[in-house]
């Protein structure tokens, strides 16, 4: 992103010029230091290049510790709390040269509790989706490049497809949580938000150890590709629809090979499951602060703690081991194709800011582990932006990323 | 543990007098400042009866993090690293009245690196056993009551079994792990040691969200009792093979019904299959560190993130399968027992504090994330303790203490 022609400093101020004319209205960020930002874009370039995200700013959504910024969780709790400690993806970020640019707002605690104040920059008066609502609002209204968010439902998918972003929820545990607000242990998985496929491939090619191989590469013509409506198709919007029925019709024109790929039972049950687990991990993940400081808690996250659902342990397990077996059997399936495309959201951005939106057509994957890119291109009612999930067999994320360009090519016109 | 009549500040002085006596040979101690200590014991007599916990010393693994110590995980580079920040289960500790006495000694970021300078109180040329050397070794050198540790591959019962004292590895994730170094998301587990079983349910009870239930009491006459010798049993020493046939005859003759369990295929791969989960984790958790600072990182630990063992994503999704594959075959042949008692070492402590010993008869039940419980009470070679588990399916966690309970009061004599 940052070429050896243009500082920094140049660059970074730029971005802080974009901020200061937009965030009045979008309200992006719970925590940005143009001081800071500075100080740090002059140490970059006094240093020189020193890694392969030089100078480039991030957004670190505010459920991710930063050593030199607050981290609040959109809690009352955490008001002003600044722990001098970074999370590891944070500190990877840094060691690779990136500036980190400031908190972008969440939902509290990237869980069930209050929204983001943040507006959409596609539409103001609409949601830009959550939790990650702020790293998805500031990289499309361009504050920044990139910004780190995290997905335990649909947190990043679904903002990305509501504001008309690029996003990537990487295969679970490649990027370490350590640092990271937790809320459910076999969910929660870090990603980012970008402007371009290359863009995401630029910041996880310094997030994976796993180095790339020749299998990564995708060529549409020829390829096969599976369309999956997903059991949950009959939720989807006719700007999902239409956006799916346009994809295939592109990606046929394009020589590739489109194919219906049915999910068998009991993939139906997943997204119940997911609750199941989200909840009946959340219990444990909010017992601290349950117990420290339940009134500032908002009810929703107590009643996770408190377990208003019911689920007991044995359903607990019953989800893990549903889960694996479909992981299994998913893996097998995607496999045979060079790409999945499935929806991202139900439709469009809904209206107003008390609700980010459904994670109808996200929970499934998030359970399932498996790589996730949101493309950007199609639009519904109002112009407003829809995009659609590339996915595939856990760790292929540099082929489902070279996919998700192939097709966002063909996709955004 | 600290009854009314006894001030929080004078059972804290005498814990701190058997510090003073017996670290200077022990070191179970990264830091512990006997000022600190007083001043939270006079805060928590001056608040009164507060929690569950009031007043209790609990000491703390130097791998989870405490807002108002030195976290420093063995680790040159995080020498006087200290955020003001808690691990989760330290501040569900707190909020439950526990005055939190210290760090403990562990092996580098709970991990493969350099190994805690503890010595076993039982015998000072041997090990206490890794990688919560300090917690096991304080506890049974009875410094303080009770102490939290984390186990990955066998880091709570081989050093209990070590050094003769109780210890519970709860089911996987009951206990959140935010705020713990990370080494395996699947595996990491946050545990405690204490001197007796009543001691592992007191703090049981304040960690588990989900109360008790009828289900979870044990009678030993005419219990069904598993004995798994496992498919590592070909490496058990005398001690450990003495201790188990010891404690079929005791269980026998206490009128429980005991039965042997054999695992079948693929149970034999667990051990393999673990270390594939451990080290194909232990890349993406170690890679912020290696990243910023690799120099100091122990050569094994860089091995993890450099993939030294050549372990593929291939491995380590089939790792993942078949692990939860056997969690549903296991809980279900557990369950049709009332207990399932099982080695918790191949032996005794060795002699030296260079190796912390095998891993070999924990690793499996770490993946299968059961709930284990060390048992002390048996000796071996020289009177060096060892121990045996009693474990059971996910989530009967209170069932296998209760049955814990009952079988230590055969085995201890």
């Amino acid at each position: 992103m940052v070429e050896g022609r243009l500082s920094v400093e140049a660059y970074a101020r730029a971005c802080l010029d974009r901020v200061a004319a937009r965030e009045p209205v979008v309200q992006a960020w719970s925590y940005i230091d143009p001081k800071r930002v500075i100080a740090q874009a002059r140490a970059l370039d006094d240093a020189g290049p020193s890694g392969p995200l030089h100078g480039l700013p991030v957004g670190v959504k505010d459920v991710l510790l930063t050593r030199d910024m607050p981290t609040q969780y959109n809690s009352p709790i955490y008001e002003g709390y600044a722990p001098a400690v970074d999370a590891a993806c944070v500190q990877t970020l840094r060691a690779a040269g990136a500036l980190i640019f400031g908190k972008t707002q969440t939902v509290e605690f990237a869980s069930t509790g209050r929204p983001a104040p943040t507006r959409n920059p596609r539409n103001l008066a609409h949601t830009p989706g959550g939790s990650s609502s702020g790293s998805a609002a500031a990289v499309a209204d361009r504050h920044i490049p990139l910004a780190l968010g995290t997905q335990t439902g649909g947190s990043m998918i679904r903002p990305a497809s509501f504001c008309g972003v690029w996003a990537i929820k990487p295969t679970w545990n490649i990027v370490s949580t350590e640092g990271a607000k937790r809320f459910s242990t076999t969910l929660d998985t870090i990603g980012w938000f970008g402007r371009s496929a290359q863009d995401l491939r630029l910041l996880y090619d310094v997030m994976d150890p796993e180095p790339a191989t020749v299998a990564d590469a995708f060529e549409l013509c020829g390829a096969r590709i599976a369309v999956c409506r997903t059991p949950v198709w009959a939720s989807a919007d006719p700007a999902t629809r239409d956006a799916l029925s346009a994809a295939e019709q592109r990606l046929g024109a394009a020589g590739a090979m489109v194919e219906l790929l049915e999910l068998p039972a009991p993939f139906d049950r997943l997204n119940a499951l997911q609750d199941v687990v989200m909840r009946g991990e959340g219990r444990s993940a909010f017992l601290s602060d349950y117990r420290t400081d339940a009134a500032r808690l908002h009810p929703s996250i107590r009643d996770h703690v408190e377990n208003a659902q019911g689920y007991s342990r044995a359903m607990l397990c019953e989800a893990y081991d549903i889960a694996a077996q479909c992981r299994v059997a998913f893996d097998a399936m995607a496999g045979a194709f060079d790409a999945v495309v499935t929806p991202s959201t139900i439709g469009t951005a809904p209206e107003g800011l008390a609700q980010t939106g459904a994670l109808t057509f996200n929970a499934m994957w998030t359970l399932l582990h498996t790589p996730c890119v949101n493309v950007p291109g199609f639009t519904g009612e109002g112009g407003m932006p829809v995009g659609l999930t590339v996915t595939g067999p856990r760790f292929a994320d540099r082929k489902v990323m070279a996919a998700a360009a192939a097709l966002g090519a063909e996709f955004i016109r």
